[in-house]
């Protein structure tokens, strides 16, 4: 039997990880998990909810009393000013992604992603029936969306939708206003939807995380959240998406025929966190272990005359060892010197000689895989003369 | 902006759903949940789970430990002989139904499904660009396959899969295993696959349940089963995938591209709910309530010269009132009668004069239900003559 599906990942840092996982003795820094166990008290709440009978299906937008939490949440941290109407839940913020993939461009529709870019926007659109097309992050504005938007239309394909994803992974790259404002004009000339992806919008290193959505209304964003990251809980799968209310309900749809409604009990304990405000002395604890690991990432590139593209937020640093190919490089620094890393090809082709890695991990992992990594990288690269 | 999944719901049962939800005077047969609380020992699973840390992403395929335990509950209850790479977790059986069209039939392949059926299947076929064609229930088996499989082909079409529900949802059909013996002919014949929906496989009224992965293998047959019927647990959203390991390998794949893994506290939860075997005592209270409120059901039925398809397990009655239109008459009995039930054509255009209520309820609700459907009934059928 023909499978449309290709069952297979065809990722490096899939291979890595599976090579990685079941070896104790591995330096993992190729995931984006943090190290920080979610609050203690989070625990409390999956009884209160059970207990509650918070057993059942919700409904297809999700539990009314968390979209009420979100709504709250919005408007306060993100200044985004939504009814009930424009949110909706979602089995992490992944599942929004892939639903609105589907429901502007999966007939064969183009995305705009980010050059380089989480590898799961191509891997989605490729799932959906939809294509990608990268365009280099910092270079995001009117001028280069009106070109790639009339290259594509030459080609007889359509523009649907831009990735606008901040801070970024794998860069950490965060988008400044006035690109967001080039963003949000470009959507209303040419019919096209942001497609915000604010996954980590409580790691920013300076100043505060502004939501695109905050700046002209959601009439053209689809704003995509995680609770994963903020509360270090990816296993919870409670993301939500906010927008215009005739997107949200198609997303309701789309998700009713994938898996009718998010997990109830999971829901009602998003609802608590957010309710409570769990997040800040969490995320305070967190972001003072990034940027400190930041710091000596940034030392320990600049000693060694690598590159980094400076992250201004996020959990990872995208690094550049000059000459390197990254697959190899990677797959034999986990063979020969136990580090596991992302190579920069999973992130877009031209990314042959970076690697990603986390900096949510101890200062200790971090120090040692780099000096792991520079060992690998002086034995394989040698000078160019001599 | 053109949206290609239309942001509605067209189901009857959906309209009277969203009229009847906020109000408390409504007897509410319209839908299958069981009225039973899920064990209250659950409840410490979550905090057991939480403890240990299962609050990260999990393998593509689900969690490990938890397909051990699938593995063993499908050798115990299911004779169903599977390796652990044959085997997916999935957010809820729904997801995997999702996944394994999207994979044999999304680039417009033709699913068989029963008639009448759950409407779940047109809707997620449609959602991910396949067709469905109806095949009387009763009729399943090699020849009338083979009739429906040529007839396809003729038009141009192919054939893919055929949807096995049992027992079914809305009649409580059982296929005997002479049929099943037939599906499975068929399948190695004309290389299609069985979906075998197994998530009412706990309610059987007679006899044992017998599932079509225990007959000849798995290799053309992918069953689907869910923790959401046995445990009256729908919104812990975990179900299972047993099958052939290309098709569990493809699934895996699009469970990454949909929302990456199931929730991982929800999946530990599960691991324990199977390995401390918490169905038997649970279920046998549940089938007790069944098979006195079908007794109830018959007898009122006979009584005023309705019909029904009875069941042989499931949780629903599927019951023609003669000569009603099964939309107007729901959507009147919800408004004058204030009970609500699920119109016939829901599943499948020919039920016109059929509805189907919900057999796990209170025998009062059940009852009370049943007397205010008569005043209805009696009220707008007028006798034939005078």
């Amino acid at each position: 039997m023909k499978l449309l599906v290709e069952p297979k990942f065809d990722l490096y840092v899939d291979i890595i990880t599976s090579r990685a996982k079941s070896r104790k003795d591995v330096i993992q820094l190729q995931w984006g998990e943090l190290a920080a166990k979610p609050p203690k008290k989070i625990s409390e709440f999956f009884l209160e909810g059970y207990a509650k009978g918070k057993v059942r299906y919700t409904a297809p937008h999700g539990d009314l009393e968390l979209r009420e939490a979100i709504k709250e949440k919005l408007r306060r941290k993100n200044k985004i000013d939504a009814d009930i109407d424009n949110i909706i839940v979602t089995t992490g913020g992944t599942a929004a992604i892939n639903f609105v993939f589907r429901i502007i461009a999966g007939d064969g529709g183009y995305i705009i992603i980010q050059d380089p870019s989480w590898f799961g926007y191509t891997g989605i659109a490729n799932y959906v029936g939809a294509k990608t097309i990268r365009v280099s992050e910092i270079k995001y504005g009117y001028e280069e969306f009106k070109r790639v938007y009339d290259e594509i239309r030459g080609k007889g394909g359509e523009v649907r939708g831009i990735v606008l994803n901040y801070p970024s992974n794998p860069t950490g790259h965060v988008f400044d206003v006035d690109t967001m404002k080039e963003a949000l004009d470009f959507a209303e000339d040419y019919d096209v939807l942001l497609i915000s992806d604010e996954a980590y919008e409580d790691y920013v290193f300076e100043g505060e995380h502004v939501s695109i959505g905050s700046i002209k209304g959601i009439e053209k964003v689809l704003s995509v959240f995680t609770l994963s990251k903020t509360y270090a809980f990816t296993g919870l799968r409670i993301g939500y998406a906010v927008g215009a209310k005739e997107i949200i309900d198609a997303m309701a749809t789309a998700q009713v025929h994938t898996y009718i409604s998010p997990p109830a009990l999971n829901q009602y304990v998003a609802m608590k966190i957010l309710r409570e405000n769990l997040d800040r002395p969490f995320v305070e604890e967190n972001l003072k272990l990034l940027r400190s690991n930041l710091k000596i990432v940034k030392e320990f590139i600049h000693e060694n005359s690598w590159e980094i593209i400076e992250p201004k937020g996020g959990i990872y640093a995208f690094i550049r060892l000059p000459r390197i190919k990254s697959p190899d490089f990677a797959l034999k620094l986990l063979e020969e010197k136990k580090v596991a890393v992302a190579p920069g090809v999973d992130f877009g082709d031209k990314w042959v000689d970076w690697i990603r890695i986390t900096i949510a991990k101890s200062e200790d992992e971090i120090i040692e895989g780099l000096k792991r990594m520079r060992e690998l990288y002086l034995e394989e690269i040698k000078p160019p003369c001599c």
